[in-house]
């Protein structure tokens, strides 16, 4: 399979990547680093990779993010950074993939934990992650009408990124790295659509 | 109970409006009706809206909207016109009511069944209904430390808008107004918190 991963250096697509890079052509796409340059916060430069990647049978995204902050500090401009990374740099992709999928092609969008198991300080990515899963249920049956499947994988805190981030997740068991990348395997590869899969 | 209705002239606002207006002080709010005026898509005009009604023992909104229309031809912009309206409209007017609330005070935003339960052309309302459940899960925790509750009602299609909406809602069975007001009044009236209020 010919496989757009954006985010395919970072934390979890990079291991994404190690899992598929062996059976399929994989294209990594990176702010900086990768094998093609892109800024999910601008759709003018989503619709340039999709250019110049040409068709492909997959995309994956494991890109995005928010501020994670205390709410009575939280305004509408923290609120909208999110929102234009991590929520519409998500969304955005997957419209574009509407056409430039081949046929029986899928999308793949990261969500997280927060949006169902909050954490003090996460209510913007508790949020951002709300409007994704509500995006991917909204959204499939249209996909469907176009014989594409769409799916979002949730994630806990991941155990790569538990010695960084672990203070602001208290109690929280990490979920093991091999288990997240299963979850994009088992999007890419089932048939399942409009389905959140939860990795905890 | 002082208590700050914002839509209260909409179809469910009004009947909220209704229910509340004998045994409380209620202050309407609307974009061109009602006792004051605010546009919940700038975050200034809610400001002055609780500068103008001074501190409040509950805010309700009822108000936000989004565009339905076919995934296909929707754009970065068209989810825009949701996110500024119906999510961080009603993101806004929480965040500013921490500010504005008596002891004890709620809040409770709308969401709606689209989040869970999808339409064709519905995927902007999946998206920001979401995005809207996200924040009260993500939020009450920090409304907790200041006393506060936060929640939302999650309406499906309800019956007074059926005879105008109901083509797009096919097999959906409209819920009674007098439940979405129960779900309101719940959600004003118990101590829940974090809840999310399907109203079927």
């Amino acid at each position: 399979m010919k496989i757009l991963l954006i985010g395919g250096t970072g934390t979890i697509g990079s291991k994404v990547a190690n899992r598929l890079d062996a059976e399929n052509e994989l294209i990594i796409a990176g702010r900086s680093s990768g094998d093609v340059q892109v800024d999910i916060t601008n759709p003018e430069s989503i619709q340039n990779l999709f250019v110049e990647t040409g068709s492909v049978d997959a995309v994956i995204v494991t890109a995005g993010s928010a501020p994670v902050k205390p709410l009575p500090n939280s305004n509408n401009e923290d609120f909208l950074k999110g929102v234009r990374s991590k929520m519409m740099g998500q969304i955005n992709v997957a419209l574009t993939a509407l056409d430039y999928l081949n046929e029986g092609g899928s999308v793949t969008l990261t969500s997280g934990i927060l949006s169902d198991d909050p954490i003090p300080q996460g209510t913007i990515l508790s949020t951002i992650n709300g409007a994704v899963n509500g995006f991917v249920t909204g959204a499939y049956g249209e996909f469907l009408q176009k014989g594409f499947r769409i799916n979002a994988v949730s994630p806990a805190l991941v155990e790569d990124s538990a010695d960084a981030l672990g203070d602001f997740f208290p109690g929280h068991t990490p979920a093991k790295m091999e288990h997240v990348v299963n979850g994009y395997e088992k999007s890419l590869k089932t048939l399942i659509t409009g389905q959140i899969i939860n990795i905890e």
